[in-house]
């Protein structure tokens, strides 16, 4: 999984079917200031713009709602409250 | 999921035939401008050279079809309306 | 797999059921420097901050759980005990 | 999936069984310069080095074989017939 | 799949017991002289340090092992003899 800071969302009329009613966020991974690492999500936590969020990508999105036939590569699937590091040597 | 701009498409003859009846398009991440970042998808949504569109990779791809065998890893599930970002600090 | 040292700890309250009780650790490719590179794993080792492990990532991580429909896309599957590397010429 | 170009093609004795009679060639992304994107595709096109080829990778190899328990995570396709694209802006 | 170096070896005492008796090597890919981009692969060809081997990555690398929970996510399927490679203009 990953971090990730609530950038906006994005909006889609003509879309999949499967994919209605998802609500669809864009992602920029915390410590990743390239706006080329930013990415979609669904969002499966409440999450909002200006929440930290943790991320689940790959086939492993899918595992997170109750459909196999899903379309969806990342998903939302909680908001950080809290990030304990230790200082990088 | 990915947001990128539709720059093309890709004709191939001599294919896999389960790829027959398929738009293959070209998409570049609408905020990477290298052109090593490019790749193919496959269009489930209609979309067309200029439009700005939402991609799923990975084994995910395949859900958006009804076949499970299919050799597809991109596919374009949406075509973007709007994009709401917050400004990147 | 990657072997990667363990930086840290993430709390999410509100996230998806299927997480309740897992501990997730913040993991840092061992011979990455970049934070960019860093990610949040599944603990199965009884790993810790200052650890050294071993991370298996992508749909192979929910193999080390008996439950194909966790959203964990990253398992931290070892801790290691030492690395025999050759010279890199 | 990736256009690429086949560069050349690799031997190997000693493997899994289960590769036998697989022609495995080395691909080159299209518009990647750099050696290190380079990586070995199982040729299911009857593609040959010079062609320009389409790739899927992922899982989503498996799917063009008939068979789901073959170790291939990246398979040749299509032989590109031709590109069409708009100027990148 | 891709060609790699094998540079060492990496060992886990407190490991997942799915792991127990699977050598785990560290491999380089062979046109990447970054460290960053070494990873740990388990080994299904009878490969040492100093072979140039052949590795399946991602979930297909469960599908040379005869076990669908195994949480590997690389796995070396085989040793390679020799490479032939086009001049890269």
């Amino acid at each position: 999984m990953i971090i990730g800071d609530v950038m906006g969302s994005v909006w889609a009329t003509r879309k999949d079917e499967k994919l209605n009613g998802l609500k669809l966020l864009i992602v920029k991974p915390i410590y990743n200031d390239d706006l080329a690492s930013t990415f979609v999500a669904a969002d499966l936590a409440g999450a909002g713009v200006g929440d930290t969020v943790l991320v689940t990508r790959g086939s492993s999105a899918r595992s997170a709602f109750g459909k196999e036939r899903l379309p969806i590569d990342s998903v939302i699937v909680g908001v950080v409250d809290s990030i304990d590091m230790i200082q990088n040597e």
